[in-house]
Parts: C-alpha cells; sequence; structure tokens
C-alpha cells in the first residue's frame, strides 16, 4: 500500500467536530470550513482531466457557527509535495476564476429534522475548469482561508504508457453479491451429493477479486457515485455522476472527472458501447458519460450520450457506438406520451440525425447492419425481467410500454444476451473497419438490483442467471470472431444488498397454515433444507443455457435479506409480474409504508427493518467480488478499492499519460504545459505485440503477464 | 472440470421419487432404495483410509413401501471403470463382513410429522472397513439387490507425491462470510475519503477464492460436516464427524472417513496442533479426530484427540502436540462440579498421564516449555469473547467457568492470538526437534459464529477482529521463527450467515422515539450512513493491532440477517455480556421463541423468519471466502468446491500415495495390496529442495509455483 501523508486538518477535524459524517453532512468530502475537490486521499491517472471547486463555508449558526461571512480573499496553491507551490491559475496555465457566492441549509440531525431547525452556511467559491496533472507522484493543494488552510494530498498514479489490451468488456451485475452467485447456481446448476455438474461462466474465470465500494463519505453507496468510482478512479457522493458533489443549488457546475470511455475515445478516438436492461437513463450507463451531482437529471443524461458536455469546455464526444437499453420516456415526444425529454425534443430524431440507425425491438436489431451506429430502445421505463419473457410471458402484456410511446406492449424486447452480442457484432465491425483503435463495452445486467429493492427475489436470480448466460456467450462470440484474447473481460458489481438464502420452505405447508407462527414452521434449516428442487424435475428446458426448469417446485429456497420494509413472505414466485411488497397505504403526501395488502396473502408477516417511509430495501456495504480473463486479468486478483478497478483498466488500454500529453493533440487544457488530444504511443494496426518508440509492445496474458503475489507488506 | 460419469439411477430417482431430498430425507446419499457410502461422485486422495457401507432398505409404508424385507443376499463389486470389477472383500483383501440388521423410523414431510404417521424402513447392510484406494483414475462400486443396482462412481484423484511445504496453519473463522469482514474492516479501519489508511491481515494476502460450502444432501451445512468436507475431501450429512451418515442408531459405526491430520501423522509423523475458542468438543476442532456420526457425543470426540478411534481397527494417532480451548467440563469430573465426562473419568488425569502438561491460564500457558505436548483448557464451555476480555471486563465476573470446574471465575483466558502464537512455539519446537517433520495447526475462531448466532453483531466483530489479529501476529512470528517462506497459510470460514450492514442507526434518536415505527426512522440508509464512528474518535488503543477505540458510538452500524428469530434491535453494542435474543416464554417442553423481554428494551421488535422453535439465527448459502500465502498457494485461487481445500493442503503437505502404499510400512491396510504406514518419498531434514527417488524436491511458493489462469473450459 503506498505511504500517502494524512492532511493533519482532517485529522484534527475528526476529533474536533460531531457535526462531521453522521446521518447528515454539511458537505461530503468537507469535514472542515475549507473545502477542496478533489478532496484529501484521491488518486489521479496521468493526464486524466478534472474540474478543482474550493469553497469557503461560514456557518451563520448551529454547532460549527462562525460569523457567517467567507473569507472571498481565500486561495489555492498547488504544487508537488516537496517542490516548489504556485497559485492554481498559474500551476495550470488558465485564468483565475471569478468568485461565486450562494448559501444552503442542512439539518445537523434527525432531531433538528424533526424540530425543522436547519443550519444555513454562507459559501465563497471558484472552480476551475479542465485541468490535468501528468507527473506521477504526490501532490497538495492547499486552500488559506480566515488564517487557517485545508491541503489535499493527491496521487498521480505511476502507471506506464503500454497498451496491453485492444477490447474491454466490462460487466457489472448491479447490486450482485456473492451471496446472490451461490442461490442463482443452486437453482440452475444440478448438484450430485455435493458436486455440481456444471458451473457458473462465472464461476470459470482465472482470477478472483473483492472491491471494497465505500463512497467517498458515506460506508454505503448507490449505483451513481459506485459507477463514477468504476469508471473515474474518483469516489463521489451518493447521486452524483462523474463529478463531485459541491454544495450550490446547480446540480451542473459540480467539479467534473473524466471518465474511462471519454478518455479512451479522445487518446485512441476508441470505440464505446453502452448496453443496460435499466432505463438508459439510468445511473449505472449514465455514469459513462453524464457529468451531474443529480443522477435524476434523465434529460441531460440523455444528451451527454451523444454530445458529451456542452455547456462547460470539457472532453471531446460524439457519441457511442451502441447504446442499448430500455427509458422511452427519455426519447418521445411528450404529446406522444412520452416525455419530458430534454428540451422538449425528440430525441429519436436527434440521434438519427446524428447518423444513428435506430430500433425499438429484437427483430429489428437482429436485423440492424453492424456497420453503423445504432440506438435501441426497447421499451418504456426498465426492460421486462427474464423471468416475464421467457418463462410467465402473461406479464408481457397489458405494460402499454411499446418504446415508441404509443400505448401497446412491448412484446419482443431483446434480452441482455440479445443486447451485448449485437453490442460486438457492432463495435467489433466498425472498431476494425476505421483502423483497429478497440473498443470498450458497458453491459449492466440492472434488474438484480431492481428486483432486490422490490424483495423479488426469483426474478433477480433470473436476471443474474441471464447476466451469466450473457458472459457465456461472448466469450463463445469474442472466440469465434477471433478476438477473446485481445480482450479484458470483467465482471463486478457496483455494490450489494445483505441477500442470502438459509433453507428451504415447504410452500404446500406453510399455504396450508392458518397463522403466521404456523407457517414459519415451514421452513427447513441445516439438513432439513434438503436439496434444490429447482433442477432435478426433468427436461431441462434451454439445453443451452442454465436456468431452473421449474420456478414453481413445492420446496422453495427460504430466503432474504436484513434490511426490509414491512411485508409478507410466502418464499413463492411471483407469478403475475414484479413483487410489490409495501405500499404507501396512508396516501398521499403520507410516506408510511405498510404491508401491501395484495402481496403474498398466503404468507406471514415480517415487520421492516428500515424507515417507514421506505418501500423496498436497500444496498449493503460488503465487498462485492470481481472476475477477470484476458490481458492484465492478474492485476484483478485479491483485495483492493473499488477505484482500482478503473485504474487497472485504464492502464491496460494505455491511457496513462506520465510523460505529458500526446504530441500533435489538437486542443488545450490547463496541465502546466501542451494541450493533450489524440496521437500518442500507440503501436498501430495490426502490431499489437511490437515494441514502439521504445515501449514494450502488447502482451499476451497468462504467459508473461507478471504475477501477482508474495508476502503481505 | 473432470468430465464425470452420473450415476444413471441417481438420475432416474429424481424423477421418480418425491419422498428425496426435502425437508426430511430418508437417507441422504441415497435417493434410491439401494446405498453405497461413500455415495456417487466422491473423491478420494490416493491412500486415504476409509470405510465402505452399503446399506438395502426395504419401506415397510409410506410412498417408497415395498414388501417390507430387505435383500439380504446384495452384492457389492468394486473395479476401476473399463476394468475388471471384483467383489468387494476380494478387491480390498478383507475378510467378508457380517450382516447387519435394522429398522428406523423417518417423516415424509412435516404433514406426516404433525399427523405422527412415519414411515418404517427394514434395513440390511454391511460395512467393510479400512480400505483405500491407489491408483488414480475413476472407479465403479455396484450394489446389486433385488434385481436391480446402485452404482457409485468414486475418483481417486491424479496428485502427485511431491512435497512443497513444511508446515500449514489453517485458520478457520467459523461463519464467516465477506460481507463480515467488510464490516470488521469499518469499524476497526480508518478511512479518509473513501481510502483505507490500513486494512486487514486477511486483505493484504495474496490469493483469494471462494469454496462452495453445499452439503452432501442439504443446501445448507452446519460446522460438523462443513469441517468434515475441509479435513477428509469428503462432503457429508449437517452433524456428522469425519464420517458419512449411515442409517443405523448407533453413532460410531458410520464408515469413517480419514481426516488430514490422521494422514499427516500417519505418513510423516507430522506434528498437529487444535486451537479453537469454543469448548474444545465442538464440531470444527472435533471433526480432525473424531469419527461419529453425532456432534454432540463429546465424550468420545474428547477420547479421540488422545488415542483416536479405538472401537475399530483405523489409522495411528497418539494425539496432537497441543490441544487449546475451552470446554473444561469435558474433562473435569462430575464430582468437582463438570461431566458427564467419557467413561467417567478425570480427563485432565488422562492427558497428563500420556505426558501431556496441563494448562489452565493465560500465565500458566506463556510460562509453559515449548518442548512438550500441551493441553490448555481455559474455562467451561465456550472461552469468553475477546469484547469482554478486553472492554466490557466487568463480563468475566461471576461465570463461574474456572476450567478446574471449582465455580470460580475464569479471569485470565488467552485469546485467540495467544493459543495461536503458544502452538506454532511447541509445535516449530518439536517438529524441528524430532527430525523436521513439520506441522498442521488449525486455528479456529469459533465465536464468529456464536455470537451471529445469537444476533451479537459487535461480539462476533470483535471475534473476528480477533482473528485478523492473530493472523497478522502468526504472520510475524513465523517469520521472526524463520519458517514463514515454508508455511501454507489458509484462512476460511466453514459456512455463512446472512449478515450485512445496511446503514447507521442514530442511537440517541432510536432511543428517544416512544413507538416501534418511529424508532425505525433513526436508521440511515445510502447517503445518510455517513462515515463509520468506531476509529474517528481520538486515541487508538491497541496501538500495534487494530480493534475499535469506542464500541458504543452515537451512529452505530444498523445490520442484521435475513434469518432471525422474533427480535428487538436497537443496533446497540451489548455491554452486560452476550446476547439473548429470544426466550422461551411458554416454558419447557414448550419450543416456542418469542422476543427475549429483557433484550434490547430501547428498541424495535421484528418479528422472524425463522421457525418458531428457533431460538437462534441459522447457517446460510453463500459461497466463503479463501485467503492463501505460501507455498501451493496459487491453487487456492478462483471459485471451487469446499472438498478442494482438502485436496489442495494433502497434495501440498505430500500425502497422496499414487504409486502405493509406501514401502516399510508396518500396519495391514486392505487396500488391494501390502501395507501402508511411515516412511515414503520424505526428502528427510534439511532437503527440502533437492530432488528424492526421482520426485522434484520443495519448490519455493511464488517465483516457480505454476501459475493458474487461462480461458475458461
Amino acid at each position: 500500500m503506498v505511504s500517502f501523508r494524512v492532511a493533519a486538518a482532517a485529522a484534527v477535524a475528526g476529533l474536533a467536530s460531531s457535526a462531521v459524517a453522521q446521518t447528515f453532512q454539511r458537505l461530503g468530502g468537507c469535514p472542515t470550513l475549507g473545502c477542496v475537490f478533489p478532496p484529501d486521499q484521491q488518486d489521479f491517472l496521468a493526464g486524466q482531466f478534472f474540474d478543482i471547486r474550493v469553497e469557503v463555508h461560514a456557518p451563520v449558526n448551529g454547532s460549527e457557527a462562525t460569523n457567517g461571512v467567507p473569507d472571498k480573499n481565500f486561495a489555492l496553491t498547488i504544487g508537488k509535495v516537496g517542490g516548489a507551490t504556485q497559485p492554481a491559475a498559474k500551476f495550470f496555465g488558465v485564468t483565475e476564476p471569478k468568485l461565486e457566492t450562494w448559501n444552503f441549509t442542512w439539518y445537523e440531525d434527525l432531531f433538528a429534522k424533526d424540530a425543522n431547525k436547519p443550519d444555513l452556511v454562507n459559501v465563497a467559491s471558484k472552480a476551475y475548469r479542465r485541468v490535468a496533472l501528468y507527473e506521477p507522484g504526490e501532490y497538495e493543494a492547499v486552500l488559506s482561508y480566515n488564517g487557517t488552510n485545508t491541503t489535499a494530498y493527491w496521487l498521480v498514479r505511476d502507471i506506464d504508457e503500454v497498451r496491453k489490451t485492444k477490447n474491454v468488456l466490462l460487466f457489472i451485475g448491479d447490486g450482485m453479491t456473492t451471496n446472490m452467485i451461490t442461490a442463482a447456481r443452486l437453482i440452475a446448476h444440478k448438484q450430485i451429493n455435493g458436486r455440481y455438474q456444471s458451473t457458473m461462466a462465472m464461476d470459470k474465470f482465472p482470477v478472483l477479486g473483492h472491491q471494497m465500494t465505500h463512497s467517498l463519505d458515506s460506508f454505503i453507496s448507490d449505483s451513481a457515485n459506485s459507477a463514477t468510482a468504476l469508471y473515474t478512479g474518483h469516489k463521489s457522493s451518493v447521486n452524483a455522476l462523474g463529478v463531485y458533489a459541491d454544495s450550490s443549488k446547480d446540480p451542473f457546475d459540480d467539479p467534473k472527472v473524466e471518465t474511462i470511455a471519454e478518455i479512451f475515445h479522445r487518446i485512441w478516438s476508441g470505440h464505446v458501447g453502452i448496453v443496460s436492461t435499466a432505463f438508459i437513463a439510468d445511473a449505472t450507463p449514465a455514469a459513462l458519460t453524464a457529468h451531474t451531482r443529480d443522477r435524476d437529471q434523465y434529460g441531460a443524461v440523455i444528451d451527454s450520450y451523444l454530445h458529451g458536455i456542452v455547456n462547460y469546455t470539457w472532453t471531446p464526444w460524439n457519441g457511442p457506438d451502441v447504446l442499448f437499453g430500455g427509458g422511452a420516456e427519455q426519447f418521445c415526444l411528450p404529446k406522444l406520451g412520452g416525455g419530458p425529454t430534454y428540451m422538449g425534443l425528440d430525441y429519436y430524431k436527434v440521434f438519427g440525425d446524428a447518423g444513428y440507425k435506430v430500433v425499438y425491438n429484437n427483430t429489428e436489431l437482429q436485423a440492424a447492419s453492424s456497420s453503423e451506429r445504432l440506438l435501441g430502445i426497447f421499451s418504456v421505463s426498465n426492460m421486462a425481467k427474464w423471468l416475464d419473457r421467457n418463462v410467465y410471458t402473461k406479464n408481457l402484456l397489458h405494460q402499454k410500454n411499446s418504446p415508441d410511446c404509443s400505448g401497446t406492449d412491448a412484446v419482443d424486447q431483446p434480452g441482455l444476451k440479445e443486447m451485448t452480442i449485437k453490442a460486438i457484432d457492432v463495435l467489433n465491425t466498425r472498431a476494425t473497419a476505421n483502423g483497429s483503435n478497440g473498443w470498450f463495452i458497458m453491459s449492466e445486467a440492472a434488474s438484480i438490483d431492481k428486483q432486490m429493492h422490490t424483495l423479488d427475489y426469483y426474478r433477480a436470480l433470473g436476471e443474474l442467471l441471464e447476466l451469466d448466460d450473457t458472459v457465456k456467450a461472448s466469450i463463445a462470440h469474442l472466440n469465434s470472431l477471433g478476438v477473446l484474447n485481445e480482450t479484458l473481460i470483467v465482471i463486478t458489481a457496483d455494490h450489494g444488498h445483505g441477500f442470502d438464502v438459509f433453507g428451504n420452505a415447504d410452500t404446500q405447508y406453510l399455504n396450508a397454515q392458518k397463522d403466521d407462527r404456523s407457517k414459519r414452521n415451514a421452513i427447513g434449516t441445516y439438513q432439513n433444507s434438503g436439496e434444490s428442487q429447482y433442477i432435478n424435475t426433468g427436461n431441462l428446458r434451454y439445453t443451452d443455457s442454465f436456468f431452473p426448469s421449474n420456478w414453481d417446485p413445492r420446496y422453495t429456497l427460504a430466503q432474504g435479506l436484513g434490511a426490509h420494509p414491512d411485508e409478507r413472505e410466502n418464499y413463492q414466485v411471483h407469478k403475475d409480474g414484479p413483487r410489490l411488497p409495501a405500499t404507501n397505504i396512508t396516501g398521499f403526501p403520507a410516506t408510511d409504508y405498510f404491508v401491501n395488502p395484495a402481496d403474498n396473502p398466503t404468507g406471514f408477516i415480517s415487520n421492516g427493518t428500515l424507515p417507514t417511509n421506505a418501500a423496498q430495501g436497500v444496498h449493503s456495504l460488503t465487498d462485492v467480488p470481481v472476475f477477470a480473463m484476458g490481458p492484465c486479468q492478474e492485476t484483478f486478483g485479491g483485495v483492493y478499492n473499488s477505484i482500482d478497478i478503473f485504474f487497472h483498466i485504464a492502464g491496460c488500454l494505455g491511457l496513462s499519460r506520465p510523460n505529458g500529453p500526446d504530441a500533435g493533440s489538437n486542443s488545450t487544457v490547463g496541465a502546466g504545459g501542451a494541450g493533450s488530444g489524440y496521437g500518442g504511443h500507440y503501436a498501430g494496426p495490426g502490431n499489437w505485440d511490437k515494441p514502439h518508440n521504445g515501449v514494450p509492445g502488447y502482451q499476451q496474458y497468462g504467459e508473461d503477464a507478471p504475477k501477482y503475489g508474495g508476502p503481505p507488506a
């Protein structure tokens, strides 16, 4: 572990202030009254674009009260640790930004919230836009204000420039934990006397790791800030996409960090593909191109997919090669039943005018050419679940979710597998045709998480099995295209839910009991858990894929979460569609959730362990698994931070620029030197294994890859 | 994955019988009416001793009813697949065993149990004792009865004889999951803006794996059959130690399998150490030497530690070098307040007469010589928890648990660290003095599991942190002894509990609310989880170890399990000692658990999700983590079966005998050839790196170790 200076101010602040880092925070990442973003202890990729924002806070009341007047003469200096520091504008060669002022309020704790006694804070701030650091090593950013300092230590990681992989295929099982993978294996793969006759595709990966998902400022994360960590190497606050969250009201002025997609495109003209089973404005895909403190800015997210960031000078971007998912409501005009869309525009038309072919269902997806850019929107809101598309198909009817917003049903939706295989075809075709720049595809199984939130365990496990089937098919497809050994494949999650299986349930017995306590006696634990009934029933469907042949046996899984709203549980699959466990029966505007009277009527009630305004389960703390195969696979073994995923992928793609921006780049960036842009140390098409400018060429994974390991530090 | 023939009878049985493998089973591992143990799909270490038992079942009533007369003319044949088969007695060179008969009853399901309508089954059986297979490859054991067959396919793994490690240190965190490790890290290690300033010792291990814990015949396991899988490579039924469970009443006649400790001792005269914080007759240590279908046979377990198995010809055993733990009640005479002990004997005296020095507290432990065998029993029942020994020390008083059974308090108990360091000293001293045979130590943090069972999360996490501190200290100690690079260190669990953290709890707010639903609103999820309050409070105690400095901050962890009895939860540490969440308030003989009125009076009630006769939480399904360092470390990466832990350790210790028993061995064993015993391919003291008899010598880990990896099959 790199020895890292700890900012003294932060250490002191931890002792002095009790108003920091609890149920509410004045501002995450800012324990003192002087805030630097990026904050202390952050890592950077050499050459990665980012914004800086500093804020001086002057609380008017509360436990941190001052005279309420922030010091507008604050100063920010930057320099290498042990070297000369300069004022930030000078260091980066940008004009001094103008002073901004605003105020905000927050509650110090739940008592203050109940009593409606907020703290008011006046703020003075500046933002330095689109700068970069190149030289590896430790930097200090010192904000001086009110006669004191806040120091942020930043580390530019020393990563070589060598590109080791042509392509990257990143699978995200949203909310997926090892516990869930174990349950999915149990229902889809047969075992005899404890020996599995087959295992998950992800079980077979050569390298296993765990990543720690802790947010910047809270130990639980959401999909927005988790994705930010995975795509940028910078942790942030819950709900933030590609930015550190500042305290201003404007959700778009927060300090940005460049994402893997943006850097890959800027440096290599790399091709990017984005695939999700969620509504496509959802956080996990959005964090690839959007930069906002507020994940709910759906319109801006959709626009960023095509145009990147337009309200600030940022990084060149002209859209992914494929964008597949749900969420037609951000594309169709309101008058057609969609909307609101960004600026009220028809975004099918906006993408079409930019040269995209638009497809609306699986038939059209399969028929589409692989050489043009493709927008595929397949439903309103989240796409249908595997279980409903393949088993309980009547649930596809009466959804009124056709992606043309006409109110008809979207009954021909592709699954994650169809979308991902098509994405590989398009990306690989276009990347080869345009000079072998390689590609980066992110493919998200979004509804593992969404169905865990609603305690619909079987639907969630079906989504996980679909992810595994997609992994299996993708490997085979990459192999048939001859690019498997040039592709780094990583499967991971963004965060977890506290799910596990603890026995079986005799549903016939449970349904026959009259009272709740007797129903609970249907659960068999330990030896009484017996064996999985999900696959030992004869004809296996899906002979090439692994899914249960029967989702409704007599003996089901007793499973659940430590964190849940009030619910009624009978451990049986919901045949009529996704589950709704709790409802707000006292009516709007109350947010007081009780058991949904219509859910699981044969079950027993378990009252919740969450706040009563929580309709669903929530994310959990646990480290999540990482499976890696291909170039650089060995870097993904062991236990590490979520941000390391970014640094390993970026390093493998050769995106680090420790020697300064590439020669001949055609845009300026505040970096203490020449601008950045295209070009660089790429060995050229067909020369993946040859040295270039003294830099070793592409190395095959496995045989020559450096081994990790050795005794612990 | 090895291609493995699937026994046709098992496949058919899965379809035909609905009375198999559900809440109850006629007999685990026997889906048909002809039973072979070891059953189909089991793996063997070449040369490992085992028993065979076959049973023919004739149900008298129920869904499998026959004429009730088992075919006493059954026959068992054995042979290599594709080769000649012989009658079992002839194959192994043993006398034909005598026929045994008995009967038993079981309930087909919960309805039958409620109605008290059991099935009666008549049984005819034989047991072939202490046989072994040497030649790698696939064998078939065919039981012919009633004109039909049951076939078991057995695989003798092709593992070379080369010994690659001198020592093995196996840590078992009982019930420990990745989720728990994450929570322990959160409360004991400081993070700044998402970056941990220190991490767990286990986080630093070079190799990470997951093991699948599925039992032989149920998907949930207990500590007994999990330990059996880890120590023998054979899965079994819940509650079974070192045997497959047959259907006879006698808990000691079940077919045995030789354990890692027994084989290591037999082949190398290897030294063994057994350490646990549980009562020492508990399953995880017991499974190293005991062989019984019933883990509650505590007296027999204690006797087996010293004498091994005496009621059958088995494997030579003369006791471990160290045996440390709690459980004085199995040692003290009943008239002194202990007991019942095995045969009513004073087991302190029995061990003392066998040459053991006996110690009763940490002071005596530290003072004991490292050159003699050592019995250390430090309390009645389970040993004190780290939290009570180090923080809430008044809880050590009034326990009346002194290991001399005098009814005084055991206030000077060692922790897992003290016991493990001492074990290393004794084992290393004695192993070196006696010819460098090397040693195997198992060290168990038993109360992670025990405290999770009682929903006492903080005590459980304290036990986990103690395990991690023990790992850290053990590595340093092995290094100072100069044997670190000759020691394979493995940390794993036996099974999990469905635990996770899902937010924080403002305990001040919670305690101030008057009703349950309002109390729940004290929980902060996502961004409101804030940061860990456990370490940011100033003075860190234990400057060399990582434990929280404050177990009682205002903002605690909101955490829990999906499976729990009725409980009242307030998310606060129990200062008065281990938690008792549920009590049987209707009184004996009822087993009807409700919330303990005295537990967490300021909390809110969550009614349970388990049967009402469950006083505690239960084990869960999840794969559990494996951390490995040292010789053969690379074999522990990726996702695999629990039994693979045994095969990798055994292979690393050079215990496989694919070429037949060692020359000059001085005992006979039914193996189709000469007997087995001492001697063999050991390179001799000081010759760890030199070839011997054409077999390569000891290989340093890391540099020359074979790499795992490559594309999935």
